[in-house]
Order: C-alpha cells, then sequence, then structure tokens
C-alpha cells in the first residue's frame, strides 16, 4: 500500500484530506501544486513530505530555463520554496538539503545531467525510506508483545511514509507476528483528524483491532489499566531527544509518565536534527484557526468571532520519552550519548 | 442569562444542541420530551438537568391519572424514568429524590395539593440554583488575581445551571472585579464541543478575553507558561473528593500537577455525592460511538465500521486537585474531613 506513485516523470498522490470517505488520487503538476498539497495537509507525514518534495522538485525541473546559469538559479529558488511550505518537520528540509549537495557538487555539468542527478536522488530518497521502514519495524517488535494494548497518536502509517510507516509500522509488523492478537487505541488526534480518518482507516484495511478514542481520553484509559504502551512518530527530534510531534503528543506523554507506561518515539534518523540542542530550538507550525473553527473546514463548530490559537506540533521533553526506535537501533537515556552513539555521527 | 424558563406551568428551554449558531427556545411538552432532551444534550449541564427534570416532571403531573393511588404510582414511575436519563451527574438524581421526599410525606393529601407541592419544590430547587452560583462566585473569587490565564473544560456557565454558573460564574466574577483583566482559554471538549460552542459563546456575550483551544493543546500551553489556573466544574463528587466530570478533566488534572498549576473544581453541594466513598463508585456513561464517528452527527470523520470507546466522563482522583469552591465555602485537603465539615454534614 502505497500513498504515491512517480511514473515517467509524473507525480502522482493520495489526497489525504479526502480519506476515509473518497481515495482520490491526484496529480502533482507543478511546483505550486506540490507547495499547496503539502500547506493542505493532502501530502502530510514527516517522511512522506519529504519523499514528495524531492519528486516535486525533479518533475519541476522540465519548466525551468534551458540557459544554465538561470537554470540553477531557478532550481535553487524551487527548493528554498518547498523547503519552507511546512517548518516543523525536519524531513522535508533534509531531503531538499541531500539534492542541494548533489547538485552544488554538479554545478559544471550539463542540465541533463543535473536534471538526471536530481530525479536520482529523488528515487534513493524513495527507496531508502521503504527500506527505513522495515528497518523500524524489525527494532521495534523487540517492545511489543501478544495482547498488548498500545495507545497512538496522529497517523503514522504508510500514509505518512513512502513505506510501511514509522509507529504504525511496528504495530504492522507485531500484529503479523502475533496475528492480530493485540488493540489499538488511536487518538483521533484534533484538529485534522489524522487519527480517525487515516489511522482508523489503515487499521480497518489491515484486520487489526482497534478503538477510535476522542484525544482526551488517553489518560482516562491508562488510568483503567487498558493502555500498556505509547507508540508515536516524531516530526523532529533535538540532540538530547526532545521530540516535536502532532499537537497532543506531550499531553499523552505526561499521562503516561503518571501511570508508568512506556512511551515510545519511532522516527527514521532523517527526524533527527543534531544541530539543535534542545527541542526548545524546534519551529513550531502555527495553523489556520478555521481549522478548530469549522469541523472538516464546514460545519462550524465555535463562533466565527472566536479566537483561537492552533499550534500544529507540541514538544515532548526527552525524559518522558522511554526510548526512541529508529532504523539504526533502539535509543535510550541519555540521549545525548546515546543518539550519537546509535545513529554513528 | 438563562437557558431555562417556566411560565403559567409550561417548561421553555434553550436547545444548545443548536448553539451557537441558532438561538432556538423549545417546549417541553412531556414527560418523553424531556427525557429525550436530556439524553441528547439539549439541555445539559448537571445542576441545569436537576431544575430541569423538576418542573419537567411539575409539568407532567396533569397529564397523569385523577385516582390518586394511580396518580402516586404514576408520579413515582415518572420520577424514575427521568432518573435513569442520564447516570453519571448526581444534580438529576439529588433534585428528584428532594421532591419524592416531599411527596412521600404528603401521601395523605389530595392530588391537587400534591401537585402544588411539586411545583413548589421545582421553584425552591430553581432559586436556590441561583443562589448556590452567586455563592460559589464569592468564595472563589478570592482564589482570581488580576492578569490570571486560566484554563477550562466543557462548559459551566448559564448554559449550565439555571444561574451564573459554577466555574464559569467564578471567571465572570473575576472579570468584572478585574475589568476583564484576564484571559481564558476554554478546551474545546470533544466530542460534543461544549467548550467551543457553550463555553466561546458565553465568553463572547461577556466580551471576556479567550482562546478556543484543542483539548490535547492545554498541557502544550502550560509547558509553555501560559496557564496560572484551571477552574471546572463537576457532575458527581465522592466522599473522598474524587471528582467525576466531563471527559478529559482528567488529563487536565494530571498536566496541570505535572507543572505545579492549582487546579480547582466549582460546585454546589448538591454535586456531592457522601454515599460513595471513592470515585471508583461513580457510574460512567457510555455514550454513541456516531457522536466521536460523525462530526455534529452530520460529517463523518472516522470509518464508520471503526469501533469507537466513547466514555462521557471521567474521574479525577482527590490527589490532583487543589481545592473545591463550593457555595459553603472552599475546601482543601483532607477532603475526608473537611468536606463533611464545610458541607456541615
Amino acid at each position: 500500500m502505497t500513498s504515491l506513485k512517480f511514473k515517467n516523470n509524473r507525480l502522482f498522490f493520495l489526497d489525504q484530506t479526502r480519506l476515509p470517505l473518497k481515495e482520490v488520487w491526484k496529480e502533482c503538476r507543478s511546483l505550486a501544486e506540490g507547495i499547496r498539497a503539502i500547506k493542505r495537509l493532502e501530502v502530510r507525514g514527516a517522511p512522506l513530505i519529504g519523499v514528495f518534495a524531492a519528486y516535486c522538485l525533479a518533475a519541476h525541473l522540465k519548466h525551468l530555463s534551458r540557459i544554465k546559469e538561470i537554470f540553477l538559479r531557478e532550481l535553487e529558488k524551487s527548493l528554498e520554496n518547498l523547503r519552507v511550505a511546512r517548518p516543523t518537520a525536519v524531513n522535508l528540509s533534509w531531503a531538499l538539503a541531500r539534492i542541494k549537495r548533489k547538485v552544488s557538487k554538479a554545478k559544471t555539468k550539463d542540465i541533463a545531467f543535473i536534471k538526471q542527478l536530481v530525479l536520482k536522488e529523488a528515487q534513493a530518497i524513495h527507496q531508502e525510506d521503504i527500506l527505513l521502514c522495515r528497518r523500524m519495524a524489525d527494532y521495534g517488535l523487540n517492545l511489543i508483545k501478544k495482547g498488548d494494548r498500545i495507545l497512538t497518536h496522529c497517523n503514522t502509517g504508510f500514509l505518512a511514509v513512502s513505506g510501511e510507516g514509522t509507529a504504525l509500522a511496528v504495530i504492522f509488523a507485531a500484529a503479523k507476528k502475533y496475528r492480530n492478537n493485540l488493540l489499538v487505541y488511536a487518538d483521533e488526534t484534533r484538529p485534522l483528524l489524522q487519527g480517525a480518518r487515516l489511522t482508523a482507516w489503515e487499521l480497518l484495511k489491515k484486520k487489526i483491532p482497534s478503538f477510535v478514542i476522542c484525544d482526551n481520553t488517553a489518560a482516562s484509559l491508562m488510568q483503567e489499566g487498558k493502555i500498556d504502551k505509547v507508540f508515536l512518530g516524531a516530526d523532529r527530534i533535538a540532540a538530547n531527544g526532545d521530540t516535536a510531534n502532532k499537537i497532543g503528543t506531550y499531553g499523552v506523554a505526561i499521562a503516561a509518565k503518571y501511570h508508568q507506561i512506556p512511551f515510545y518515539v519511532v522516527a527514521p534518523f532523517s527526524s533527527f536534527d543534531l544541530s539543535l540542542k534542545t527541542g526548545r530550538q524546534i519551529p513550531i507550525e502555527q495553523r489556520d484557526p478555521d481549522e478548530v473553527r469549522k469541523l472538516m473546514h464546514k460545519i462550524e463548530a465555535a463562533p466565527l468571532k472566536a479566537k483561537v490559537y492552533n499550534p500544529a506540533f507540541d514538544v515532548t521533553g526527552h525524559e518522558l520519552i522511554t526510548a526512541i526506535v529508529t532504523d539504526k537501533g533502539i535509543i535510550r537515556p541519555p540521549y545525548r550519548k546515546n543518539i550519537r552513539r546509535v545513529l554513528g555521527v
């Protein structure tokens, strides 16, 4: 299962804002359409937007100037426009920086060569992303027992990456191993309901036993002894292990700590940003108040005059995180030391 | 401002499911309509449903038999049908038990006398409720400073009671005293959005500075040092101070404790149920999964095949509660002793 296809230099994606009602595939025909798809969360999930942006750029190059100097300037500007589409998830800027490095080493080559180079790099990022998912699932599988009741937040499955997923890939692997003898509670994840719309949809597709809950219900389930473990993703992880992830993650982490329930973050190496000492330095995207006021952009819930505070992410302090599952292994505290050791940087 | 009117033996109420879009007044013309209005949350708020049920019964008596023995049996049955409409808030059964006691002492009197008795008791409960709100506001006011940034959950204003409110009445009093120099963050309160729809509407009506937030955003605000105090209501308080309130309250309480932010419950004496030793004995209402799956009963969010766990309330342990503001004074730990002392029971 996938949410992105690249064929004959054309980029197609599943419009995630239409799920679970409709499976609508769209073509991304320009840079502007790609940026819009990222901003509107038609394409979302930290690793996926990295892969998508890389392909979007590759497909866009045919529209650039045939004069190399101008071509290179336009390429640089396209990279920058894509990079700032969403600020919090580091995978987007990571993927684009990777392409930028390749291009800067090939400046003396001709345009056709550079186009090919960008395409190859996008394909490499894509293939790597699929592989990283498998590795995270393999490592994370060791943390789940038969019958475990797992809480997750937002969406971290095959809609969030180009492979099987991050946290949800671990759950998929466990469900396979234990023949669906486990139970998943999926936070609906307000305001855009990625949990209710996307995670529930993925879990149903895989026939994994699950319940959707309102975000505010998780603590109560923990109190009742109905949650054994928390598994969720990350949009950016600082050098000390502080983790930015979908708004609500921090509250789940505090509740898990209070009930002594293990809290696991699952993310590939590309979600780490070791240039940041702590999570306080991670930029947090503020989004349109109407996401909260109008349900699914349609039904008015709060009065339209009501002010809204709508950050898309929060930062969970490393002291609340039991371990971080990566494609290179499981990282445990002390994070500042062990992140560098396990990632080998 | 009020959400309930009783005139010429006819009961009218503001349909709270239509707010904030429309202010629709409905007449409750039968016991069945009254029960339906309570179950559908057209009338909601622990103290309000007590007052409403009392009036609903009083208005219903004209439909009962003119043979006294049958009249009394029908009255008893009506009381019981109303009582079980919603299980968690104790104010409903408290108000009806109060009427039941009056009636049982007057069994030898004629039907006209008993009808009058029920009506008078309903009016007494109503007037008392208004007075209790004022007293809670007076006591609670001492806990708020100029400029305080206050988090609240669900709705506890004039829509939840027949007076000014419980927790929100305290906030209203403080806003008046400090000339609106304070800030309220209102949890939207999924799934039925009483915070976004009702609390935001009340705060706008009173011109009190406020923001609506998704429930999952509260912990992050606390982390940023943007919340000074939490004020919210209660549906039932056990003898040890454990408090049942709208789902999500418990998560807020844990986050407040983690950030050392005072957490205040505001409730009248009628919300206490001293027959229960702890909160574990409080019955928790489970509601229709479609409340979560379909936004405002209209837009499908989760797949309709998705299972949903949808408790309407949770229980916050007394150890997380800084103080309980009542109409008889502020109660602080140790609760088992001080609740009885302050309430004088």
